[in-house]
């Protein structure tokens, strides 16, 4: 059993996760948490899910030897890859994005999924929610690290990729971490179809579940400590362009997963 | 000495390279080539440049383990990272893809320059030319790799990055492998800017510096083998979208370079 006054360990290809540390926060204001960005092997979304399954795993032994309760995997391609095994070879609770994501989807008639090569074309959704429509959407994670979100560029992007899609969609699950910032510009290309985005949905989940396991910090200080792969400077320029603060930041080697 | 009839190393970080492929096919048609792509780690734009110096010596030894008589780095991230070291490292001739572009440039007035971030920041070009003006285009290689680069897409995005050269630019240096297809986009930006690619410039020099150390083949097919790390069905469909044909490819894991 792990200590409740523990952190929690979230980690992603690179800044997309911050969506979801953002809604994990909103969500326990008492928890700690380390944020793993994988940013030297970023992008997940173009390689092979066996290589991503291993980076997964690598990742996950790091926040483990840094002692962490839980394990947010806030990237749906490392959730597609690594999950289900991950959380029943670990012993602490893991999370992935699909399922919570998945679960909103539900409620709806006919769901369709964007996402990255990887994610869409590892079917994992399929296995939660059944999909009338998927496409994976390369240009998306570079628009939003671009700081591109709101541009006229997004919006020709948006429907170049969202041309084909069913007129009668009634919910897009937005099927990578990085896609929320591109909500107000999907709105736009579909009009009334409900967009799903795992951050909300995730947080919830992972609250009730640390509530029910008795792992609640009570007395945490919603303290953050980041690490990166690749270079700590432009991954803190990239992260406060999509909002977040970074206070404490260290690098770490590939050697040393 | 190496063997006249060993074939030329030619390396990128994925793809952008086979733009200076194919110029040295054309240049060099008796000759037969290794073609490595490192898709498992690309981009390699915006890693940090002792990483990509490392990836550089990793893939180079790969290539002399097979037997290449001389090594051309394809890509301009790492031609900024690893040379001229790896120049006077290795016992075959070795050539970059930024000192031949310059030297065109050389013959012009004000000259500015598109790159990956690391290209422009490592300001590698400087060794070789002056620059009135320098800027990092990261959307440009996703956009190629989505065949987008005729596109109105493109051409948003071009303005995006180009609106603040100046008036009286002569000459703009593709400073990536990939620009090369964007050409098109470029010229209705920029009218009257003479754009340089360095693919034409540096198959020149490579002819003509094996023609002098007497390394030309008598009698080579222009047989090309692909080497890759990542997926190899997304390479050679993302390679023919590009205009190469893949007839002999092989898979390449980390652990064996």
């Amino acid at each position: 059993m792990k200590d409740p006054k523990a952190p929690i360990g979230v980690f992603d290809s690179g800044v997309g996760g911050l969506t979801v540390l953002k809604a994990l926060r909103h969500a326990l204001p008492r928890e700690d948490f380390l944020y793993f960005g994988d940013t030297a092997r970023v992008p997940y979304g173009g390689k092979p899910l066996p290589m991503v399954r291993r980076f997964a795993w690598e990742i996950a032994g790091f926040l483990l030897r840094q002692g962490v309760k839980a394990l947010v995997v806030a990237c749906n391609t490392a959730s597609s890859a690594a999950l289900p095994d991950l959380a029943e070879d670990l012993s602490v609770p893991v999370f992935g994005v699909l399922e919570p994501a998945a679960e909103v989807a539900r409620g709806y008639g006919k769901v369709g999924l964007i996402g990255t090569q990887a994610t869409v074309e590892s079917g994992a959704y399929g296995r939660y929610v059944p999909l009338a429509w998927a496409k994976a959407c390369p240009l998306f994670v570079p628009l939003v690290e671009e700081g591109l979100w709101d541009d006229p560029v997004a919006l020709l992007v948006a429907r170049h990729y969202l041309e084909e899609a069913p007129k009668d969609l009634e919910a897009l699950i937005l099927g990578c971490t990085h896609y929320p910032f591109l909500k107000g510009t999907l709105e736009k290309v579909l009009p009334g179809v409900k967009l799903i985005d795992s951050a909300e949905a995730t947080a919830r989940k992972v609250a009730e579940a640390l509530r029910q396991a008795g792992l609640l910090n009570p007395e945490g200080q919603g303290k953050v400590v980041h690490y990166v792969t690749g270079d700590p400077e432009s991954y803190k320029a990239l992260a406060e362009r999509l909002g977040e603060r970074v206070e404490t930041l260290y690098r770490v080697s590939l050697e040393e997963l």
